[in-house]
């Protein structure tokens, strides 16, 4: 179990929040939440959620925000807010820093102030989708190289019932397969072409 | 090659339109574009780029958006429009409508106007980097179920130097090896234990 | 005595709730109403007067809107509540939706997730002042057919003391007289000419 | 044929210029139109569409107000404009005056300052929804007294093949059918039982 | 001793209230004050203030209004409020009603809808100081005719320890002396030319 | 002739420099006229009309404001322009400076910074008009002294056809008359009792 | 110790304020603190800080602004209220009033409402930046005149360890040294040329 | 003769600018200038004036601001666009960068993305002039030490002609007299007791 702030309750925020805490961590979450309900709609989806300003050194320091191992900086809108938290909370010594950027400026301030890792959601899963746009039973992929990606589909109707084998999958589809998930959810590895 | 409309240049919309050209594909985008310089910005980007507005139904029909094989809907914080274009694009006839969400009750909006597909990238992408927040040398991966999943990651480094099986990694690391790209991008796949 | 509620507090929805109750029938009001009088001002006109967000799902559940018979969504300017509460109302079992839509774009979409009838006041009454704007002594009137309209019209003058025979309405107007309401309002069907 | 200008472009002031138009009369629009689309639109449409500001004299004298027959200041939102260019038309000589009101106080002021006709949409619109929400067969009626109405109503499946008498109406239904359209739009005036 | 409702608090208003209850007056004033600090400031210098809407029509029964003598409708900007206030206290029965126009169409309404007088002092004060701007000497004047005006005015220098006789007004001047007012405030009437 | 320069045109502003210039002096008008007509509209009702910022020193140099007898800044809501354009004609030269002021503040300030004159025309007129309240048919006064003021009255009915001698106006109503004005226009100065 | 008021709490008039009280004196700050943190961050950083409207000349007089030695008006963006408060706290008595300008303008009107200094910050730092932006050894100076400036500058490195006679500092560099700070911050003035 | 570009037109790079160009150099000034004046303003006091988006990185490319010895950030208000410039011009080459702070912690990220020096004009204002303030024949300080400053200094009116030596400048003030400058600016260093 590790401990986790994250700074900002947009969706991103709330969503990686609230993962972070069901994959069994200690989640402190910060808004300043003007709407005042916000913060209220994650207490018991999150460890603790506050309401405060991240942006005055001192609430950072009350906090204890030092203690934590990674800080999410999840602020929206506000670059300006964005840049001194992320400053704040590297400067406070928070090992990893994760910081949110509008777009690509944004991005190389982030990384001069201290953010260890920037993400750019909106961009980046315009990436993800564009790659698996057609792919209705692709469910997930990996582009591991321009001629090879790693890709977790679903079954077309005419597989129903044959073996690797018999629907010829390497030959007929260019396709390795790594692995086969059943209805049981069973997962066979390496499976010979008889499965 | 096929043809796409994307409608609205948010940071979503724009590398999604961009990927999609890259990869080969007709792409159109359409933004009303109030600070007219972002149209004009993906002129060499895409196929075609239109400042119009997508809510006038005039406009998609004398753009003969009905022609096109996938629709994005990537409009922004406006959700009156972002609905209002959904089906639309619908109603003239494309027959694979993409539409990005701002939460979970405009994805039931956009999947009752016509919506084949719903999006929502911010809370996506949080799931996502919860997931793999610590795995500094993860590069990406697909969960294939609670136990199972299938990841890139890059080699750490003790293992310069080593065959798989002097690394050991199924014994020490639990891992097993789909496929290895090696530094002169050449993939390897089902590497045997002596790569 | 049917159970209605009635979701926003502009003009037509205030007339049309009080209507409905004064014809006997169980009406709850919702309003967000920021100023904070509107709702006030409702109570002993209507059964109900809650102040409440209804584009949260929550509020509905509480409120028990899926026993009502008939919900009318008459939020005014904000297409995309009114749009997110009519889903809602559907969604949630109630059986008959009327939606007051802004304009035709917004009538399509309020049919798309789930409205029965949709309405636009200003529209409707624009058509039915253009259509008797002359008629000093129309009343009200139905148009049947084109050449055939039923009509309710004040007498006039020279008709004071006078049987519909002398009158002479069917020669000299091209009326039919359905029915005649005399000035003790007792109501004469299918009068005979010597009324 | 008559000659109507009507003052203010919104959904009111649009579906009622269209409709006298329609019904053959001499329609001159009139429209401040910020953002300079309605006015063109409307082009076609009526007799004359013309951008200018309705409230300054000078461009009511100009465009020969006093000329017409009827003027109808279907201004929206802007009571004080509404109030002014009432008044503004009245005094010019223009016989019949019909205004659009926003509330009851406005209403007021409006036959005060000169109008003759004073018409609230969404206020009458509630009252007519509210008194047939229930009949889904019912197309439109006119109340004549408390117990008697007149209705054009559309027939049930089970009438369907059966004359008048076979299906009793007045029993049954407490019904005088005053006349019947057929599906080939023929009127029957009176009609028989047999029919 | 008579009843004065001034509703409005700007500079009009507010000199107008205090001068008439100096005068021995009974003085009620009325504003919206919004930043609730005017109303509180003017008691002590009127008989009565309140802080209310006279826009609301119970607001000036539950006031009585209709007992006032006088009401000066003395509301600034908001030419809607200005008009639909000096209906209201016209049809509640006050007999003497003065309001302030913003211009000369607003002047008009307000005579329609029952002012008895309407001013307008910044255009009326921009004739008054056109007249004297060069009179530095005059203090006061009545335009009687284009002819004939009656002024009070100072002294010049080489009148002092002079007869009128000496001075010679009505020669050298054009002017008939009707009153002198002494340095000890007496007043002398129809001054013969020894004094 | 005198020069004059009216800076300002609001509603005082206007009607001071259109009464300047029908008594025959040359006068200059200067706005900033943001909505572009106001400038214009003056064109004809005085000599010159000009478009430009008064609180640029350049402005009133190139328009060579320094020769002009009289200066009015007429200078409506932006006190702060009000304060620079009135030191800055002073500074330049003009003689005689008049300044219209939004409160006492205001007023003391433009004195300090080198107005001749001060005018507060709401707060003035609010008190003249307290002063003639229900004088209806008095036009104007000068308040001479406490006791004793000079006035310009409509004559009552009843005086109709009887001499000053009949009527009795200093015995009954403590008036002496000082002029009479007749219905022809002619002015009879200290007229005769017989008249 | 003397006695200080400083009204407005930008960057200016914050720095000013601790200065002054850290050198001793007693300083009052007035502030009207919209956002309510400025004053009371002020506590303990200053003798009094009082959160109050200064352009209310009853506030001054309760706080007995008058008793004071100096005010200093650092007012920030609001020209009207800086040129209301430096009138009234110079006609309250307080002998010596420093103001702050935005621009050469105001900094007139300032002096001519009874500024005894009036200073620009910007404008200042403006020139002082400029004069010493290449000199990274030079601390701080003063131009005396254009050929001669009095400067407090680091030694360079090859002047360690030597006396200004080998330095040969007047020769080489034209300069005149008059005093010498060592490292343990004892000052030798006039320092002989052996030092 | 150096080359600097001065990013920001507000007071502060104003004055800079025109220094720095007063003083020789060569000086490039660019600004957004929203209301088209500033930069047309600057031309003839500076070398080149450039009115372009400094956080466009093309706009800095193509203005050739790598080739510039120093670059002065003066942005005023908006940080975010301070930050962002500040780290573009350090990226692009420019050895020494000066930048405006609006507060410690913007400053403190200004350090962070590249600028050599940070400034903050309002507070180190407020600094100096709490140090003289009451030196009203004071011009110039600098503070050498705690004990020790040198100053420029206006005479006092007893020193009139008189010789240093009777004045008694050391024993009565505790001064030493550096240098004089004389009525017609000449300068005496270093002035014997006599002068």
């Amino acid at each position: 179990m590790k401990q986790f702030v994250v700074i900002g309750l947009g969706s991103f925020g709330i969503s990686l929040a609230k993962t972070l805490y069901e994959m069994g961590n200690d989640v402190l979450v910060i808004d300043e939440d003007e709407e005042e309900e916000l913060v209220q709609a994650m207490n018991g989806l999150v460890t603790h959620a506050v309401r405060a300003d991240a942006t005055d050194e001192n609430v950072l320091k009350s906090l204890r925000v030092k203690n934590f191992d990674v800080a999410i900086v999840a602020i929206g809108k506000n670059m300006e807010s964005s840049i001194m938290v992320t400053m704040l909370v590297k400067e406070l010594g928070v090992k990893y820093v994760i910081a949110k950027a509008h777009n690509e400026l944004h991005a190389r301030v982030l990384y001069k102030v201290g953010a260890d890792r920037v993400v750019m959601p909106e961009k980046d899963m315009g990436i993800r989708v564009a790659r698996n746009v057609f792919s209705s039973n692709l469910i997930d992929l990996i582009e591991f190289s321009k001629e090879y990606s790693i890709a977790e589909i679903l079954p077309i109707e005419e597989w129903f019932g044959k073996t690797l084998k018999e629907i010829n999958v390497r030959e007929k589809y260019g396709l390795n397969v790594v692995a086969v998930k059943k209805f049981n959810d069973e997962i066979i590895v390496s499976p010979g072409a008889g499965l």
